[in-house]
């Protein structure tokens, strides 16, 4: 089932381009029209699970009788939606690099028909990849030196966004999940403690410790805090003592003070002969409270980071557009009141210095020199030009957003107020725009 | 492949409870500890994707092999999943009906391991779905006469969340959906009109829109802001009166001064004869926005709410919990810091007159007279005490949300500033709580 996961309109204006053979080929742009308040960059994502959209699509026969009864669609359209598949050329950013406003993130060309009705999934996979990956690069610009988890799967906007958030927050940086079936399906290191129920359920915190350390040996995290923090490091401290067990020792903190209390944590561990645990700081964290407990020295080694990273709390989603940039030989422009879009099918080039700022170009302009294409092709007549691979896409896209986000100025890293790179129209874009305008315009 | 749908820890406190034969009987607590700023309810909804899920839970041999070699599992653990499905009692608030903070969305009574595992997912599925309702409701309230259309599709966290989106707006009291797939799934009405690159693909509006009403008829609604609106309202006048259609016509205004517009778009379309022609607004929308447009009398009459809704923007997330308060026979609670939690099974009554406000009561306790319990049961011994119906649940559900949103007062109605209906707490619950931390404290 993947032909019927479009929006209604779709279909009918497929369905109006398939009876009056407007069959292409059309080009869809697709970019962030701007940044969310506080954003300098975004982290291009989502381009996997797109690309496995496009190459499953297809109607069912009983999709298609559904679209017969609800749809208002004539036997031909029915006919053409039957035999559909997606056949049509993606050029798109590789995930993990960075991406500015009016920058396409996409571009799709295919028969009319199929590159309309692809619009709702392809946006809807991308928009909310790069939302993620994007906020858990904030994490991890707020804690260069820590370890971050992603937690978030018990309170994402469901099931399916959980996968997508272990999937993007790895490709940001983050080094393990908590998402068992992300973390299997990835390649990505599982990570858990323990919760409050747990230590809860045993008679006292030592006994319900000295279990866990016990069925766990290799690295188990106690979490102190279900009754006092500073009897439940005490107790993480006698129970280690008590099993000999000094070196692979962690301590879980997820309420309160967690600066003072990290700090008191280090204490008592140091005293009680524990030099290497390590403190796993939780508990409503995003990149602001991150940033706070760096910036007053917390001892912390590790962030869970849940909730505020997997829904993007302060910026759910983007203000992304899926736009027809080019019909047949037309490049195409609109221009609603404060939607006005760049006509033509575009390339950007980027500079190994991020201040020579983005170029956004018209994909059939030469290359400009020194400067590299960010826009390569990943299908090609319906096929990915490489063959999708999990785990080793998401290695990839790791490597390419570490080294964007050391690429990226200080000025866009800022988590409040951040400049973004600045991104330059040429001139034969320009000018093609004012073309268009003026014939607009005039007609 | 529904088992690994979990958080590491579950699985590792999992097996320290079946290695340990502490097999229950534990009853975890599902709530919202408070609502999120501006929420005055919230709207219970989730739970038949919660039960979809225990009734499918189970451990495929591959997962178990997953498990044995990332969780470290020993033999006796792996083969107790290996077996395991979930034969808990869940008793929950019935999707549709309002709820407090504080007060049970869902309690799951199961063997302390089974309740354990099923926590991450049935905690997000709640979440998500009483998360999205709720924020759909608000834009009901701020719209009662008109028609509310999920456009949401495009910008949902994922295409799995697009589904809940449909689902959940429709409990709430939407009536259509562009949702195609889910509309397919839980009997909605599906609703479309056309894109700017539709109107862009012809050469001109007037084209575009004969097209269009050829094409589909049966009320077709065209989009009038491609280029310049008011030319685009005489264009779909013009286009009706040549085509002889003047009852069944719709407009739509996806940018700009929306109440403006939708004025002048009644003028033009009343002085053109289509006095029946509907007005539909779009563009990101949401409940605060339709507010103003209705008090600024704005003569609309439908709206296609989408991202902001689809994501509930200012509160994407709840401060929910899944909270051990029973094992064995013994209540339990909590004591972290700002995070105390109401020990032991509970069930909440609530009263014909809203003012009377809840009661939060211990499920022992006799039923207060004159008023009625929230939480029946769903499930019991993993079986659902009703077979799942997709469509005729929703329904329901949508019945018992307008029946409530009935109900409730002005004051917790508000958008702004809104006075949630209290909750009170009964004498024995307020004994038992004190019992238990006199308990821990002396402890």
């Amino acid at each position: 089932m993947t032909g019927l996961c479009t929006d209604m309109y779709e279909v009918r204006m497929a369905a109006a381009y398939l009876r009056r053979a407007m069959a292409g080929p059309a080009t869809f742009s697709l970019f962030a029209r701007r940044l969310p308040a506080d954003r300098g960059f975004l982290v291009a994502a989502g381009l996997a699970e797109a690309l496995d959209f496009l190459e499953g699509f297809r109607f069912e026969e009983d999709e298609v009788e559904y679209l017969r009864q609800v749809a208002a669609l004539d036997a031909r359209s029915l006919a053409a939606l039957r035999e559909m598949t997606f056949t049509g050329d993606v050029w798109a950013v590789p995930e993990g690099r960075l991406v500015f406003a009016d920058e396409p993130l996409l571009e799709v060309t295919a028969p009319f028909a199929e590159a309309q009705l692809v619009e709702t999934a392809v946006l809807n996979v991308i928009t909310f990849g790069t939302t993620v990956a994007s906020k858990a690069a904030r994490c991890r610009l707020a804690a260069p030196d820590a370890e971050l988890i992603d937690f978030a799967f018990r309170r994402t906007q469901g099931l399916g966004a959980a996968a997508t958030v272990a999937r993007c927050s790895a490709i940001a940086g983050f080094a393990a999940t908590s998402n068992l079936a992300a973390a299997r399906r990835y390649g990505l290191r599982p990570s858990g403690t323990m919760a409050h129920s747990y230590v809860e359920a045993f008679p006292d915190e030592r006994s319900a410790f000295r279990a866990f350390a016990t069925d766990f040996p290799d690295h188990p995290i106690f979490l102190v805090d279900t009754y006092d923090t500073e009897a439940g490091l005490h107790a993480a401290v006698d129970v280690a003592a008590e099993l000999g067990r000094i070196d692979r020792l962690g301590v879980r903190l997820d309420s309160g003070d967690l600066a003072v209390l990290a700090g008191r944590a280090r204490q008592i561990l140091d005293a009680g002969g524990l030099r290497h645990a390590t403190i796993v700081a939780s508990g409503g964290l995003d990149e602001h409270a991150i940033a706070a407990l760096v910036a007053q020295g917390a001892p912390i080694d590790a962030y869970g980071v849940g909730t505020k990273m997997g829904v993007s709390a302060d910026a759910p989603s983007l203000d992304s557009a899926y736009k027809l940039v080019a019909y047949g030989d037309r490049p195409v422009m609109k221009l609603s009141t404060g939607k006005v879009t760049w006509p033509g099918t575009k390339q950007v080039y980027r500079h190994p210095r991020a201040d020579e700022g983005d170029v956004l170009a018209l994909r059939e302009e030469p290359a400009p020199s020194g400067r590299e294409p960010l826009l390569v092709p990943v299908m090609l007549g319906g096929r990915r030009t490489e063959p999708g691979d999990p785990a080793g896409d998401l290695r990839a896209a790791r490597d390419r957003c570490a080294t964007e986000l050391h690429w990226l100025p200080a000025a866009a890293r800022r988590l409040t107020g951040p400049v973004p790179v600045p991104v330059h129209a040429t001139t034969p874009l320009h000018t093609l725009a004012a073309r268009l305008t003026a014939k607009l315009c005039a007609g």
